[in-house]
């Protein structure tokens, strides 16, 4: 079975190593000239909308999935139209492509979120930010990621900046979440309606970007309201696949953030340490098979490896280290690949943490 | 850093599912139209004795390694005159490419080996076996691999048919070992010298081809003194990369039987069990970077996949059962992927090989 994979980035690049020892073979379809998954997979370069490019990717495949949310509409109209299966779905896409019908469908699910309206004019982000008190947050509803498209206002005269910096798309205001902790849920459907969930993450970012994940403690309310929903979610939508939520914890409850409709950075721990990744678990969902054990076999912390690799020889050099590099060209703020500490005893991750940030700063 | 691997088989296609996330790329040199290491590695069409092919081969490659002791030395002198570094080196291939060799380096290094003798004629071989004694086995010093190659003679008459059969080629006759067991020992020696020993494994043939690997049970003594001499073999050699010694219990005592300068079959339990895998501590090595542990994480036992794959579903239905798929075409004989059963508890793994005996009897 040939799987064609929209996007061919880290995700796709660890998609197809999740899935050659199941015997699957892929091709990926992106715009860019090189994406890190071509050193493995086939790459046809194109854009996602391009339906000649579509046709030349999806030609020969079996079946289509995506690393990446920001994939048009217009090209699942194509694979429709075509008759090539894909998933997750086309709900998923629209809803989480929409901030406004992201959170609305949160909601709906049972989830907690920061209070939110749609704003279209300045006076109507003024009357919304009234209602919704100061602090608030303008976002543009569409494509969105790693804190782009986004502007604090903590008052009347920041409200207009960031509504001027962002005007022109379609905005929506968000309540500041005042939080303890960040945190995901990562979950995965299969076609026949089974759900697992692997463990609570709690992640922590740096300028907008994941820096560490590592298995949220003491969770047990949060986890199970958490999952509950999620499954309602899961089960509205028909989802398919991995999904993941990202949410905030704030005053001990459990404000839900952002879905994203496929494998997720905090989600990298799984490879080494647990055992069905996420990688695996999404083709296997997506293709029919039964869902692999999300059990962890060992306490773990990822880091993710922001804008310069550190030297090999010295992150292997830790026992408990297992590398992932994405064999990308270093760039400030790119994510480069990760790193898991993976041990029975949690002494050794901290010692591998501490080892790390003598040649490691990121 | 970009590695060259002669040949494109299994070994070549798991090699490279290893070395991808430590950042390394791949070529692969292989004579066949579509060797299975092609799905994810580029593929050059050629001999291995070809050296317009290798030339094609090496260009923007930084170094070489192989997946068989079968490379023609020709090979090697072509990248010694290209200054293209290799690992292996030239003794490793030239001491277990003849078994006559291997078997008198073997022994000059501290192991047992089964009584032996090079013969060139019937009369040689007749008074061979008569000092060593019936049954003895003719083999071809060259090229001979999963039991090919090889004519077992209790007698005077078996040994001339089994003369008749092999004449032309170089042979050595041994004595017939009985033996309780089978074994290996898969070591992996780094630049600066370091080994590090995967535990012994107990392995079981079928009709020659290896069916069913797993830990060695109670291997003090034997697994000890294996090591020694494997480490006096490593470094009379100067050897770089994973090896595999396969040998006999005999009477208790470890009977040193074939060499693999290489990743071997019955060391794939380690992808899934052991801390880091023969494939990816074969890369450190030759790369000159740190070796990871070889410690195991859990129990396991392997399972050969030859000549039919089974159904999928039906595997990953068993929750211990860990797939390999290499995607080759299937025929009888052939091995066409591995299942690794693992698990912390030896019951599960046991009811895996139950569960999978209902729908797979190799």
């Amino acid at each position: 079975m040939r799987i064609g994979i929209l996007g061919g980035g880290q995700l796709a690049r660890m998609l197809a190593l999740a899935g050659y020892p199941l015997g699957f073979t892929f091709r990926c379809l992106d715009p860019a000239e090189d994406p890190c998954a071509a050193d493995l997979i086939p790459h046809i370069r194109g854009n996602w909308d391009d339906p000649e490019a579509l046709r030349t990717f999806v030609d020969g495949v079996d079946m289509v999935t995506f690393e990446t949310e920001n994939i048009p509409l217009q090209a699942l109209d194509c694979l429709e139209s075509w008759g090539v299966p894909f998933h997750p779905g086309r709900e998923a896409l629209q809803v989480t492509q929409d901030r406004l019908l992201e959170k609305t469908y949160l909601r709906d699910c049972g989830f907690q979120t920061a209070p939110f309206a749609s704003v279209s004019s300045l006076d109507e982000a003024r009357h919304a930010a009234a209602s919704i008190h100061y602090p608030v947050i303008l976002k543009t509803r569409r494509f969105g990621y790693d804190g782009k498209g986004q502007k604090v206002a903590r008052n009347s005269t920041e409200l207009e900046a960031g509504f001027n910096a962002l005007q022109g798309q379609d905005l929506l205001l968000e309540g500041y979440v005042s939080f303890e902790a960040e945190g995901s849920l990562i979950a995965v459907r299969d076609k026949k309606g089974h759900i697992q969930f692997y463990p609570l993450i709690h992640n922590e970012h740096r300028k907008g970007i994941l820096y560490r994940s590592e298995p949220w403690i003491a969770a047990g309310t949060l986890e199970r309201s958490a999952r509950e929903a999620m499954k309602t979610l899961m089960e509205k939508m028909g989802y398919v696949g991995t999904m993941t939520l990202e949410f905030f914890s704030s005053h001990g409850r459990l404000i839900a953030n952002e879905l994203a409709p496929r494998v997720h950075n905090s989600g990298h721990w799984t490879i080494d340490a647990a055992v069905t990744c996420q990688f695996e678990n999404h083709l296997r969902a997506i293709t029919g098979l039964p869902l692999g054990s999300v059990a962890s076999q060992a306490k773990y912390c990822m880091l993710n490896v922001i804008g310069q690799m550190p030297p090999r020889s010295e992150v292997l050099k830790i026992a408990a280290a297992r590398l992932h590099d994405y064999h990308k060209a270093p760039a400030p703020g790119r994510k480069l690949g990760h790193i898991t500490l993976v041990s029975d005893d949690q002494q050794e991750i901290e010692q591998g943490w501490q080892d790390m940030l003598a040649f490691y700063q990121p």
